[in-house]
């Protein structure tokens, strides 16, 4: 497990911005995020993918995203939010332990969303990250 | 309700390739598949985004993507999935009922990805759904 950098952010051994955590689930910004706040939701317990992830542990991330989603709209300004699990490597998968992004979208922005797949940087994570968690308080 | 395509769908009361149905989720194909076998997952209650969804029903939603997901590895040769929830216009939401997409993904598939977003047909849904089906059974 020790090489699972999500379950190493989740045991608290790796440094993150937390937005969100329970028994069950953390979400912390995605270091390189398409937009500003993208945040990805974990499930505590390893799972590779949707093929081995509990399904009661896969309706508590999906309803934490729906949560952090919600909040985006009031702590960011967003106009919508999408959620997407990118599940094995011909998805797009690049960390090997169950995660949903929470992307924030403002109207208008396919400029600086397909920007941000490139650039993939928030110059002031740490403001960010306290927006959303107060959102969500 | 009656102008809410998907209330009517889960209602009986409109046509669609149904790949899976319980008492509170209903599974059927996108008329205008992005890949082949694209399947959209939704709550028999009406809502429009996350902001008014039941997060129970939420999770269910979630949990029945999971299993189609999983059954199109299987049914379709996927090697991967796309879960996607597209949450308000400005994050490309085009019917307001909550709704979550399964778009089974293929090694090395990016070109007809990209062309799928363009022409978004199957020359054969219903030998797809009844894949799905079979395969969910
Ligand atoms: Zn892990
Ligand atoms: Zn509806």
């Amino acid at each position: 497990m020790s090489d699972c950098i999500f379950c190493a952010i989740a045991a608290g051994e790796a440094p993150a911005r937390e937005v969100y955590s329970d028994d069950d689930v953390v979400g912390f910004l995605d270091i390189r995020p398409v937009m500003r706040g993208h945040t990805l939701i974990v499930p505590r317990a390893h799972s590779g993918g949707l093929v081995d992830l509990d399904p009661v542990l896969g309706g508590k991330v999906f309803a934490v995203g729906q949560r952090v989603g919600t909040a985006m709209r009031g702590a960011l300004g967003a106009d919508g939010v999408n959620l997407l699990v990118n599940d094995g490597r011909a998805a797009m998968q690049t960390v090997f332990h169950t995660h949903l992004h929470v992307v924030p979208r403002h109207n208008g922005d396919k400029l600086s969303f397909a920007k941000g797949l490139v650039v993939r940087r928030d110059p002031n994570p740490d403001e960010t990250a306290a927006l959303i968690r107060a959102a969500l308080a």
